[in-house]
This record gives structure tokens, sequence and C-alpha cells, in this order.
């Protein structure tokens, strides 16, 4: 990745100004060679809010619409940046493929397998791809992971786990204060939501779709009470939010089977009281990291007392200096800017240069179907009492073949 | 629990005398109201090595056999502590009961719900009572931590998580030369083969069989790949070993999900490289407790930074001394001993005195039976593609009625 933006200028429609939409266009118009000549959001006033930074940002107005149709059908714009509802990523991004523009996704679940299928072939009907934002693929630790797993740290990757664990329930009951789509998700649904942050960066590491795929998965919820009794207490204004029916468990750990016999566990964990963790776990042959605790343990390296049985585990730091990526290596050189510790000015940075350069997106039409059927494949799990499902294959077999050995910008070392 | 050995001689059978059986003979050697008079093992040098042990501590000979019918079924025992291999708990616990012989079991899984079933009915027609002797259930961290749950420091239980996490592959990979079962089980089965020593704990937070039961699960091994590679490179002396197929998983998750709507997470982990760990994880909707980096977060009592939206959680030293349960500041006083951080001591003296008293012990048929027969149901589950499985009311709804609201001893507060 070239971070210094000095490119082709990319012309961009910016949909859904919401906090995350607003924040992500202020980094994008931090580049040089990134231009914002449309803006919407079914909110006029958020509109007018993004339209009001690009005009201070560039001094000129771009076109302002609460039709996406409008804003992104337009022969000034180049592609699309859909950060708008999880519901609505998909359609958009259909639209966009089919009219041309390369539409880059922000995180989100699907809500049936069908709607994956949809985006699939949109992209291979046009030949336009698709990018999903997945700003953890770029973090710091991740990469860094990434870079020991290739290089056999933990011998054979046997198990990896992640968690979206992070507590919401503030965010969530005042979500209709906030227009805020997860309140609605979470009181109608029951499954993983959001599986993207961590199962990204796990899929990196075990080559899904690239010589790898996920085969199968199982959920089981608990209970929802956690943002029930916080809608309770906290909501009194509103009886109906106050009283109301929460579907979303609490804790809802989904187990995945890979085709060559890895498995991965997610944990969607926001309506009880608890710190901020993504839960990463790798486990390997050879050794095993743990981010909570920021624990490894490398057979021949981790120190180990003979007279104790019981092992323990040392500190991660050093080895995070040892097995920096190059690509942070660099950016660290070149400084690290924009929200969420960076990672975000990296993941707008792969899809901008993918446009400017006319390449394949390093997160692919394939990891976007595959990751956000998890969603709904994992409704209908719980649905049907953990009942496990089988994960399609979107990539028809070509996970087997051409795609084994593609190369991958920015993942690969 | 009256920690001084001070009641009425109790005699036992000895059956089992491995490394785990000596020394846990030897801990009950030490208490003056218990004698030993049988000792029994299928290996002869074994049981002349319990028969030495007791002649040393008790200036007698024990009766010494190979089968365990003799050894039980004498006018000199009362009770019978049974450690010997897993398969073989169940078949020598109903002999015990069917001679009017109180069993204590060591801990392990069931091969088949079957033969849970037997084991309570057996239980109920000749009314003996059986003890699993489940230590960690009298560890002092589960035992701070049963108190802090029955004190609502975590609010309503939504989530509970444990694991075996312990690398066994020298103990597994040198089964043969050590004649442990554990190789055997290893290389032919693939489940939660070892679940109780997190699940007995969780199951005394979540009140399993007194008002709450295990309704159903699910469980997905990873592939085998530890131990198989272990084998390759340390068993070279024995070429079956060193090529054999491993069935177990390294990493084997099941997921239970329980009457009222909470959830347990077991992992079996015991063949990959990793520190030890009983992964205990409690999640209420007022705070959690996670014992890997001993964190711990309350609502409204951990410090949070308003400015920082990722919460952190404090080490959990200072509750753990708050909290501490009765039996374990009696335990102090009393003095702290025998194996295990002194928790076999208190299950084994808890067993002795349900014996002595005549009374119900406090981990009993039905616990042991439900417990167990998560192992069969895991290896069916695995079996069938992560299929989820309905778990027995081995009590014959007997949960919801008279057993609701039965006192137990050790572990009301």
């Amino acid at each position: 990745m070239n971070l210094q933006a000095c490119g082709q200028k990319v012309r961009l429609a910016v949909l859904g100004l919401g906090s995350r939409g607003l924040g992500q266009m202020q980094t994008l118009l931090e580049m040089e060679d990134v231009d914002v000549t449309a803006v919407c959001d079914v909110y006029t006033d958020r509109a007018e809010a993004g339209a009001e930074a690009v005009q201070a940002a560039r001094g000129h107005r771009p076109f302002v619409t609460s039709h996406y149709e409008e804003a992104i059908d337009r022969s000034d714009v180049d592609a699309a940046i859909i950060m708008t509802s999880w519901e609505t990523h998909v359609p958009l991004a259909i639209f966009a493929m089919r009219h041309g523009k390369r539409p880059a996704i922000e995180v989100g679940g699907a809500a049936s397998v069908e709607e994956c299928w949809q985006m699939v072939r949109a992209s291979e009907e046009t030949g336009v791809p698709l990018m999903m934002l997945e700003n953890c693929c770029y973090g710091e630790a991740e990469l860094t992971l990434l870079r020991m797993v290739r290089e056999q740290v933990f011998g054979t990757l046997v198990h990896c786990a992640g968690a979206y664990a992070h507590d919401l329930r503030d965010e969530i009951g005042n979500g209709d204060i906030n227009r805020h789509y997860r309140q609605r998700h979470f009181l109608h649904r029951n499954g993983e939501l959001y599986p993207t942050h961590e199962l990204g960066p796990i899929a990196n590491y075990l080559n899904i779709n690239r010589g790898n795929r996920m085969v199968a998965l199982t959920s089981m919820a608990s209970m929802a009470r956690g943002l029930h009794e916080w809608l309770g207490e906290h909501r009194k204004d509103r009886t109906d939010l106050m009283n109301a029916q929460v579907n979303e468990g609490d804790v809802v750990i989904t187990l995945i089977r890979c085709a060559n016999g890895e498995t991965i566990q997610l944990t969607h964990d926001c309506t009880l009281p608890r710190f901020y963790s993504r839960g990463g776990v790798i486990r390997g042959t050879k050794g095993m990291w743990m981010e909570d605790g920021h624990f490894i343990f490398l057979e021949g390296r981790t120190p180990v007392d003979p007279s104790d049985w019981a092992h323990h585990p040392e500190s991660d730091a050093k080895y995070m200096q040892e097995y920096m990526h190059p690509l942070w290596k660099a950016y660290r050189d070149f400084g690290v800017r924009g929200n969420h510790d960076g990672m975000d000015y990296l993941v707008l940075r792969a899809f901008v240069e993918s446009v400017q350069n006319q390449t394949e997106p390093p997160i692919d039409v394939y990891d976007a179907a595959s990751w956000m059927s998890i969603t709904a494949l994992s409704e209908a799990s719980i649905a049907a009492g953990s009942l496990p499902m089988a994960i399609p294959d979107f990539t028809d077999g070509r996970w087997i073949t051409e795609r084994r050995s593609e190369s991958r910008a920015d993942f690969d070392l």
C-alpha cells in the first residue's frame, strides 16, 4: 500500500452520515487524492452536516440527496462508500455495481443468505469489485499476528476465537434518540449480529476463501436480560421501550468448522456490563496467543518451570514488537492517523487505491458474502435449537483452484 | 463441615491405586476417623503399594485384591472410594450400591447416557447415595465465587464458561508406559471427555438439578493435530503410536442451554501447548469475572473512565478476600492440607462425613449423572455434525419440586 495520498483523484459518493459515516468521511477528506462529490442520508440534517464538512475541507458543496440512487448514479462519482444501516448495505452495494460504481461497504451482517448471493452475482455479472471496510483486518495487533501465523510461530493453526465484546446498552437503549439502527436489530433479531471485526482477521489467519473455507456452524444464545433490565431502569420516558421484549441474547456464541479442520469461535456480547475486548485467541501446534491479558505461550520460547505442572503464559509485548507487520512499520514512519488507532485510515486507503489502480480489493465480495452470511445462518441455527447450518461456498469451488494462490495486497508479507 | 476428623470410624475399600488413587488414599489416611480395610487394583504392584502405604500409616495390612467385588463386598468395609479408569467408575459404583456400600467416584465422563440412568436407578432402588469427588467444587476461588453469586454480586447470572485446559500431551503420549487410561480415550473418542472440573462449580452457581437444569447441548471439535505431532516426535520407540490416528480433537467446545435461559460453555483443551487454566467466566446483569488474568468488572464498583469508551477490568484480588467463603475461612484457620491447594481434603472429608452421619452427600447421584452424561452427549453431537442433543432430566422432574429448595451441606452459605 502507498500510504501517501498521491494517486489519481477518486470522486466518492458517501452514503450514510451518522456518526460513523461522518467520521470516516473526514478521514477520507484528509487524503488529497480523494474528493466527495455526493452525500446522501435519509435524514436531511445528517446529509447537510456531511455537505458542510465537505465544503469546509474542500471549498465546494457536494450534491446532497436523501435518495441513494441519485447519489450513486452520477457522472462525477467514481465509487460509493456505503455506511448506512446494516440492512441497507447489500441493496445499495448491488445498485452501485449495477451502475458501474465500485462500492465499499461498512461492516455488518446479512439478513439472509440469499442477499449474499445476490451481492456476489451482481459483482460477477457486472465485473465490478466490492470491498468490505473491515478495519480490524488492518489493526496493528491483527496484522502482527497475521505475520506470526504466516511465519509459523504458532505451528499449524488449529483453533481461533474472537468476540465483539462491547457493552452497548447505553447506545442501543437510546438508539431511537440517536436514530441508531442497532436498537431495532437487538429488539427483533437473535443471532451473531456483528461478526466481522473478529472474523475478518481470523479469516486471514486461516486462508478462508483462499485454500480453505468455512463449512458449517452452530450457534447458541443466552437469555436476553441485560438490555431488558437497562431499558426498565433508564427508559421510563418510553413505556414501549421500558417494557420491550428484547430478542437478542446477551451472549451469543457461534462455532464454525472449516474445510481443513480448524474451528472458529465467535462471541457476540453487547448487553451486559463488561470491559471492551475483541477476545482474540490463536491456537496452534506450537503455541498460543490470547488477547485478554495479552498472553502468549510459545513452545520452546516461553520459559517453563519444570517443577510446576501448571505452565504460565508470558506477556506478548516483546513478540508484538519483534513481528510487527511491514505495513505497520511503514505506517508508524508515515504517521498513524484517523480513528480506531489508525486502522480506519488504512482500510479506506486500501479501497481508494483499488479504485485508482482498478485492482481487486484486498477484502472482496466473496469475503464479504461469507462473513456476512454468518449472521443469517446463526439466526437460523438459534431458531432451530442450535441446529448446525451449512455455510455456502460463495466462490463456487474457486477457493480450491485459482483463489488458492491468489496474491493479496496488504495481507501478503 | 467439621474439618476435624473426629467422627465414628469409617472403614474404606480403596479401588484404583494409580498415582491419583494413592495420593487420595494418603490424604484419607491423615484422617484419624478413617481406616482403609481393603485395597484393589488390576495391577498387583499398585495394589501392593497401596497396602504398604496403609501398613505404614496404620500398622496393619489391609485386604489386597485385583477383583473389585472382593474388595467391596466385605463386612469390614463401610464405603468404597472408586478411583479406577474412567470407563469403570459406573459399574463399580453400581456394584457398591447393590451391595449396600456408599460409593464415592473420582471425576470422569460417561460413555453412554444409559449407564448414567443405571447409576441413578441403582441408587434409587437401593436407597444408597453416591457422591462424586469433584474437588473443584471445593476450590477456594470456586467457593468464593459461589458466595458472590449467591449474594447477587454479578446480578442475575446469564452465562458461565469453564475449561479443562491442560497440556497433557506428555502424560497421554506416554500413557501406555504409565498404564494411564487417558491414552486409549484420546486415541479412540472425540468429545468433551472431562467436563466436571469446570462444570461442577458452574452447576452450583446455576442451581443445576435444584430449580434449574441443563436442557440441551451442541459440541464441535477441531482437528486432532497436537497429540499426533507429539507422538510422531516422541514415540519413535513405538511405530503404532508414532503413526497412530488420534480421534480426540485438540479443542472441543460444548455449548449448553439451561432451562432458565442461562448458557454454559465448556472447553476441553489438552493436546496443544498452553498454560493451565480452568478458564472460568461468570457473566451477570451486574458484572463479570474471568479467571484468565484474574479480571473482574462490577457495575458501579469497578472504576470507569468516562472519557474512555473501552472500559477496563480490575484485579479480582480484593474481592476474593472480601467474599471468602465461610468454609474456606474455617479451613485456613484449621490449616489447609492435602493436594491441589487443599481442595482434595475438603471433598474427601465431605464424603467421609456423609457416611458417618448417613446424610445425603453434597454432590449426589443426580449431579454425577447429569455432569457425566455431557461426555456421551458431546460425542453424539460431534458424531452427528454438531447436532443439538437433549440432556436427560435424571431427577424425573424433581428439580422443579422437592429438590428446588433442598439444603446442601457445604454449598449453602
